[in-house]
């Protein structure tokens, strides 16, 4: 398959590297100067779950690329969503698929701006990454990845695409219902995420505390609420139970948000908390948690002069 | 007049020693045994406004204090006042005034439950002072101090201390409505105070975002609210300007509670947006935005590990 990686940071480059030793013709896009020019010339370096190696791959602005692509898989993130998805046009034919792994809300409108329904894949991933240096990243845990169609008509294809990602070690998974997915996972990046980065604290230190649950259960029943008009059930009690499993494995990690905010980069804030806020005002539905949330991390950015 | 000052740190040695050198008679109350040993053996240095003298003055425990006094001024924080007044009742008389010049709500209730209402007397200030060692502080501003008898009868005993405060170069005034006046000053530290905490942000850095602006009016709505409960009519745009003008002779300032959560203390927060949470709750008014602050600025407490 010849396949683009939209967005090569951590989980990008990481995802670029499993599939290229799966035996596809990968090529990756990035912005980062730094990055392309690392990997164009000591090639890209993976620890995968403890096993590193490194390979030449292809890597370049997406202005510069030339090609198209069976299947783009974006890793932007989210506020870099619309700039990429303009820069690649070039690269697609009528029957490319865009997957998309992006954390937030309101990512498979957005794509819908651009290519046809029929194209477009949404999913979700546990897999964990991070970038040690430009061209040195880390790939971390089993997955999986699921994946699931917007239109019906592109199931076949996305069967496809998660044999792909199971053959390459990716641990894909066909999803029934990869739109309840993307909101389980909103609402675990929009509760430890947001607190992590406003408090301060990694993922035990936050959850050491009374105050966390009490303040999850509320912004959780804020996501429901606005679940709810984007026609998925989320029950709040399930969701919380399955935020408080998955804070046991994170332990001394700091969530990307928290990083963020430590770099001085704009957050996915408003992917997250200030996507439910508008979501519950456009319809009189009171959010104020995610609303003050989304306030105290914009703040945040502003104080530390983000730009 | 036969003078106590409960609670001798910063704000409270300061008046100590501006009362002494009116010519008052006047002694130091604390627990801090670094403070009393350190003014009993080098005497009590204060800087007021830049002009610095030391002056013996005697300072203990109150447990250990034999004597009874006209009017006590109490400085501790709040959570510190209810230990105070069970400290300090075998140094009171019949007649002993206690003013109350702490930061936070609910105070007067608290002093009713150990002493008659006549007795008490409800103040605010605006003097700024700070601790730069053990017996050595600073006193900056010039006041006011403004202060009214919680009961009629004790209004000429409330105009006695008016100028005793005023001779003693503490700016003393005689408020016609002190209630009004501590709820306005509560506005002002239930959103400066907490969002410099959370936000790990000066008063200038504070203000310097859009987004702050947005927050104190929300939070001042709901203290506005709670007011009303009390009786108190507090016009939100007005408090909002009052907060803003305040802020901008503040500047490079860290409030307490930023400097309660930088050296490990606890906060008075729930003097503050806690009681206006609780308040509001307790007659079915939403008040999320104090009720989130509150929760947050617990969560760093619990995650700092105060004790």
């Amino acid at each position: 398959m010849k396949i683009a990686i939209a967005g090569s940071g951590a989980l990008g480059s990481s995802f670029g590297f499993m599939l290229q030793k799966g035996g596809h013709d990968v090529t990756l896009m990035d912005y980062w100067d730094e990055q392309i020019q690392t990997i164009r010339e000591h090639g890209l370096t993976a620890n995968v779950n403890g096993v590193i190696e490194t390979i030449r791959i292809p890597i370049d602005k997406p202005e510069n690329i030339q090609d198209s692509f069976d299947v783009v898989f974006m890793f932007t993130k989210s506020m870099g969503l619309r700039h990429m998805l303009k820069a690649i046009a070039h690269t697609l034919t009528v029957d490319t698929k865009i997957v998309c792994l992006l954390n937030g809300l309101g990512h498979a409108k957005t794509i819908a701006e651009y290519i046809p329904t029929k194209n477009i894949i949404m999913g979700t991933t546990v897999w964990t990454a991070g970038l040690d240096a430009p061209g040195k990243v880390h790939l971390m845990g089993h997955g999986p990845v699921e994946i699931q169609e917007s239109d019906p008509s592109g199931k076949s294809e996305t069967l496809a695409i998660v044999k792909v990602l199971q053959d390459c070690g990716l641990n894909g998974v066909y999803s029934e219902d990869v739109h309840f997915t993307t909101w389980r996972k909103a609402c675990v990046n929009g509760t430890m995420n947001s607190l992590s980065a406003i408090l301060d604290a990694n993922i035990e230190e936050l959850f050491s505390s009374t105050q966390t649950h009490a303040m999850v259960k509320e912004i959780v029943k804020e996501f429901a609420a606005a679940a709810e008009i984007d026609g998925v059930d989320l029950n709040v009690d399930e969701i919380v139970d399955y935020i408080n499993q998955a804070s046991v494995n994170l332990g001394s990690h700091y969530p990307s948000m928290h990083q963020d905010i430590s770099n001085r980069r704009f957050t996915e804030i408003d992917f997250l908390n200030g996507t439910v806020a508008k979501m519950c005002e456009d319809n009189n539905i009171p959010a104020p948690y995610c609303r003050l949330i989304t306030q105290l991390i914009h703040a945040k950015e502003e104080i530390l002069g983000v730009k």
